[in-house]
Order: C-alpha cells, then structure tokens, then sequence
C-alpha cells in the first residue's frame, strides 16, 4: 500500500529533499516522505492535467471544506461545518493572513522549539515574539502555563500553537488544551492552531481539535504534510466565526498567496478516498517509531527521544554526548539531520530525525549518527 | 496544433472561466484561453506526478532562469542571463516582493485602466497609488509622461508598468518605453515591469523587454499566461543586479508565496519546448483579432476597439451607445465580458473581451453584445 521509493526514485521525485544533499548522503531532514502520494491523488492530479485543467481555481473553494468536514467527522468525530473552510495556498501563508487579518495588533506567543517559518510569520505581520521555551531537561515535553500566562498579562494577543507538535512530536491532551483556551479566554488572546500533522496522530494517542475546546481560534490545516503533497498548493483556514471568514475572503489577490487547482483536487482526494492509505502509512510510522527506540537504545543509549505521538519527525536530545551540533557532525557522516538550532536559536545538541523512510535507511541512519557521535564526542 | 476544448471540455478544464457562468452563457471575461496547454507542458506534469513529484521545489530556480534566458534570446534577441530569475509563487506575488525588498516606499504610479489587482497590491504595500488615466478619447493609447514626471516630481518613487499592456492591448515601442526610463532615471524611481503577455506579441508589434532600457528595473514574468497554465503556480523576477536579488532570495517562507514544483517544471516545458505551440496560438490571435475587427464593422460599427498588438484581450469603447454598463446588459444577453470600471474604477461604456476561445463562439460573443447593446440602448 505505502509504495517506497527507491534512492534513484526518490532522487527523481523529491527535488528538495533529496537535491540538497550530495549522492550517498541520506536525506532525514526536511518534512517529506520516502514514499509515492496515494493512488487516488495521483490518479485525481493526472486526470486533471488530461483534461487540461491547470487555470485558475474556481470561485468557493471547489467542495475542499465539505471533503474536510467529513474527514474530520470519520477520524475526530467532529463536526466542523464544510463552510467552515477558507483556501490559501500554503499552511504559513494562512497564518500569516490570520495575523494579519483576524488577529489583534501584540505581540504573539510561540512555545519553542518551533517550526522556524513560524518566527517569520510573526516578524513579517510586524508582531513581537515572545518565545516560550521548553526545559530541554523537563520531564514532559508540556507548555509552561504560568509562563503562558504571564506573557498574556504582559500584552500578548495572539498564541500560535502547533497541535501536534513539530519538532517535540506531542499530542496535545484534551486537557492541556482547555487549559491554554481558559487562559486565552480570560486574557482575550487569539490562538492560531497548526493542525497540519494531525492526521498523522500514532497509535496511543488522541488528536483533539482546537476548535473543538475554543471556537474563537483559527485553525490552519492542509491535506500537503499527511499526503506528502506539498508541491500542489492547496491548504485551508478553518474558522467559525462567519465574520472573520468575510474578513479572510476579502483579502485581494496578492494578500492570498492564491491556492492552485492542483491543491483543490489534491485535497479533496485525499480527504475523502485516501483513508486506507492513511492507515497504513501511520502502521508504517508505528513501526519506524519501534524501529527507531530500538535502534537508539543499542546504538547510542544515552540519546533521549521525546514520545513521539505524532507525525514522523523524531526529536532528539544528544547532549550527553557533549557535542554542540551533533546534524553538523553527522552531515560529515552521510545523513542529514535537523539542526536543533533551526527551531530553537542557541540550543545545543539536539536533532530532529524524519523517519519516513524505509526500515533499511532508517538503520543507516542510526548507524550514521552513532558513528558521528562516537567519532566526533570528546 | 492548438487544441480547442468543446464547451462540456472547457465547462471540465476551466473551473473559474467556465464555471462562474450559468449555462448557456459563453465566459469570455478572465484571461484563461479554451484551449488545451501545450502537449510538452501536459507531458511533463503528467511524469512528474507519475514519478510521485509532488512535494518542494529544489532550492536553486531547477534551470528556470536558463531556460527562460533561452527563450529570451530565441525570441526578442534578448540576452538575458541564467541566474537573473529569482523564482515566485505568482506574477503578483512577485510584484508585491519587487515593491516591499527593492523599490523604495513612496507612492506608486499606475497608468489606467490596469489589471485589477495592480490597485490592491500598492494598497497592501502600504503604498499611495497614483493613476495616471488614459483619455478614452485619446487617438493614441499611450503613457502621458508630463503627468508621469508631475508625479515622479511630486516624489513618486515607484512605477508599475505593464508591457505588453492588459487591458489596452499595446505593446509599448522602445522609444515610449526609452522615454520612461530616462525619467525613471532622472527622478530615481524604479519601475517595476510587468512583461507576463510578452510572449502574446502579435504580428505588426515589436516587443521590448523594458530591462533592456533600464537596467536597474525588476521584470516580473510566468509561462503561465502564455501557456494557459495558472494553476501550476510558477512566476519569476528578473533582476539584474545582485543585491536587489540577494534581497529577494532573502525573503522567509511565509513572505514568499512558495513556488510550486509544477510551476517550475511546467515554466521550463513552455521556455524551452513549445515555440511550435506558441507560434500556432499566435497566428490564431491573429486570426480571431481579423474576424473581431470585422465582427464588430458589420455588429457593432460604432464600438471602437483599440489596435491590439498583443495578448488576446480586446478593449471596446461602446460609450456611443450610451450604455453605462454593457458588460451589464451583455451578461443577460448570454455572454460574460470583464466591465470596464474593473479596470478603471468610473468609467463607463468599456468591456475588455478575450477572443482566446474558437472562432464559432468569437461570432457568438459578438452576436450577443451587439442583440444587448440594440436592446438597452436608450
Ligand atoms: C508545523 C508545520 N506547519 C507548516 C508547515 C509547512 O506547510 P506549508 O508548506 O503548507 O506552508 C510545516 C512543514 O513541515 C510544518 O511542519
Ligand atoms: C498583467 C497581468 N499580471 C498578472 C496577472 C496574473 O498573474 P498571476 O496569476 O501569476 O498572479 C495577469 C492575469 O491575467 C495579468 O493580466
């Protein structure tokens, strides 16, 4: 079902991930996956190319909220309204429209480590950020609400989430997130919520939509990072407050970073035909995720990985191997990694390790940073 | 060569230009052709897709510079080099980069009617427009440069061209766009270019890529226009000087408007593999440009059409027939045509009209303006 992509496919297929490496280097670094799209994707994309659709995307948005709707209804059981959905083109694209258009003028607060385009989107809406840090030593990998909340006392007026997390790979509980929707309803702070790993939530987990504990947010979301279809140009804002959908509808032409007709079709597919798919690509993810706590505990033991209850980037604690920038190192030994600095500026000795991949290479991989480690530690 | 879609293909092909009208009525208002892209184009998408390429585009322009460059020296003798093109999502998000990285703030001047969004991409830039209004009863559609340098000397600092002209239909001759730069030039004001309908220059007309007058302008271009493919998301900036294209290169990703992979393959399909294609949609402007003009004496023959030396979008002046609004009436007569005041907010008694379509439905289109215009006149 889940259809692996040899290294010269993968070459071939993969422009970003595979291109930004030198031949024999394997790529575990950015957010795609060894693998082809679903059948009914790709087989949705080529008709749509036969019959020359490649112009602009119809007014409304082409039945994506109602294929989405019932997704979420089928994996969540929730029932989020099909006009709901806003299109854009790209997941960061949409946050930046909702900071610019539904979200108050403050500063915003971001829990790091995190995806670093989410820096940018602050920093280009003119937005202060107020990082939120976690303890790299901390137990569990939670937000620190108190923190939260002083930074929501101080002015903060927007809180952009990441639900589930990338790079910690948590799931946020039910309760965690109430949690932060009391502290945003009492301080009349907007959350903004990057859903666009949950579909990917692992077995033991529970994915809980934001929305579903603080209708006030704006969720972004998108069929690109679960369906390995970033190229098609199609996300969604989620949103339930009709006058804030008036307000992201109206943003004009060069404000929308305009969704493609491929990100429509692709996203409707995959929303609606791709559940099998899907099932068998978390198996996959399941499995890797054994694979890669086994591998870890023989081949470097001291290596503490947060649980990983989503997705399919592993986050990595290095640091008693004493080596300030173990993907540095293991660059030198034929993977690429994460830099841990990428998500959170100055942290040291950690690394982000994207696992889908095959069994073999995920191997390598280990053995890879294992022999960097052991070469390079003082 | 060119492949004329039937109405249920185009109703199937074209989601915006087709289905934003109810049936029955011929879509002749946004610039989508009714035709199939390029056999090349549709060639290389469709192995892109089988090969499961659907994720990011590789760092670097994966040669759309070179091949743009080629298609440059190839058809304008231009010698435009390779790694001048910084790629973009779309033509006007690459116009709304040009604006906020390279061009100082000040107010922007827009000659009019423009293209829609041209307003609103000054407006989002936090610029002040000023437009400089055709005389729709001028002789000549051409630039009025004493009110141009009024404006450059009340300290605009911004020009935004188009060249070739949508909706006028002119392509500028190098002395008119001679005389631009040197005001450009003697008032320090970038001029940021617009050339996307340059490949649509048609027989009689001589295009000038307006970097080869002044070099220090930013071009902003796509095969998609061109080539009927909007929906691939790919556009490029053409800069000449380093630093403005260090500066662009520089943007974060949520500033960007990503391009998309299919955007570059499709953009290096049209640059390099479909003159044969591009000269056959030539001749069949030229063709539909002869019957309009005739259409319109037998129909019409009060209508005044400006010379359309490029692209396939015709500017009617009807304000004869004291119609304010004949996009209006005509809509009800069966035939949707872009209303002048899109394009010049206030004025009356113009239609912009896209003969990209075949020649049966060029007669229909013409046949049902003429029935609207004799039926509302008053
Ligand atoms: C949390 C998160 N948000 C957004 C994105 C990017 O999405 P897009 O390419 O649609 O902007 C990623 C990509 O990995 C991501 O991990
Ligand atoms: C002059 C001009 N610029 C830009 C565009 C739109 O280009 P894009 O869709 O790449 O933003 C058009 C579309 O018709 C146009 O006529």
């Amino acid at each position: 079902m889940i259809r692996d992509l040899t290294d010269d496919q993968a070459r071939a297929a993969l422009p970003l991930k595979w291109g930004a490496v030198a031949p024999g280097v394997i790529p575990a670094w950015v957010a795609e996956m060894d693998y082809r799209p679903a059948e009914p994707i790709e087989e949705a994309l080529v008709a749509a190319v036969r019959r020359g659709t490649a112009g602009y995307p119809a007014f409304g948005d082409a039945g994506l909220g109602a294929a989405f709707s019932g997704f979420a209804e089928r994996h969540w059981g929730w029932p989020v309204p099909a006009d709901a959905t806003v299109p854009t083109g790209s997941v960061m694209a949409g946050i930046r429209l909702a900071l610019e258009l539904v979200c108050p003028p403050g500063p915003v607060v971001v829990p790091t480590p995190c995806y670093p385009p989410f820096r940018d989107a602050v920093a280009i809406t003119g937005r202060e950020l107020v990082p939120v840090p976690l303890d790299p030593d901390a137990e569990t990998a939670t937000m620190d609400l108190a923190e939260v909340e002083q930074a929501f006392a101080a002015g903060a007026r927007t809180f952009l989430l990441c639900s589930p997390h990338n790079p910690l790979g948590r799931c946020w509980t039910r309760e965690e997130l109430t949690a932060l929707a009391d502290l945003a309803r009492r301080y009349d702070v907007r959350v903004v919520s990057d859903e666009i790993h949950a579909p990917l939530t692992l077995p033991g987990a529970t994915f809980t939509p934001y929305l579903t504990v603080d209708e006030r947010a704006v969720v972004v979301t998108s069929a690109s990072k679960s369906f390995n279809i970033p190229g098609v140009h199609g996300a969604q804002l989620v949103v339930l407050d009709p006058e804030d959908r008036a307000r992201l509808l109206a943003a004009p032409i060069p404000a929308q970073n305009a969704w493609s007709v491929f990100g429509m079709i692709a996203g409707v597919a995959a929303w609606t035909d791709c559940d099998d798919w899907l099932a068998a690509l978390v198996d996959r993810f399941d499995d890797q995720r054994s694979r890669l706590t086994d591998l870890l505990a023989t081949h470097l033991p001291d290596a503490r990985m947060r649980p990983l209850e989503a997705t399919y980037l592993a986050w990595l604690d290095l640091r008693t191997y004493g080596i300030a920038d173990p993907a540095g190192v293991a660059l030198e030994h034929g993977v690429r990694l994460g830099p841990g600095s990428d998500y959170q500026p100055g942290l040291e000795g950690h690394v982000r390790v994207n696992l889908a991949t095959s069994p073999e290479r995920l191997e390598s991989i280990v053995h890879r940073l294992a022999t960097a480690v052991a070469t390079s530690a003082p």
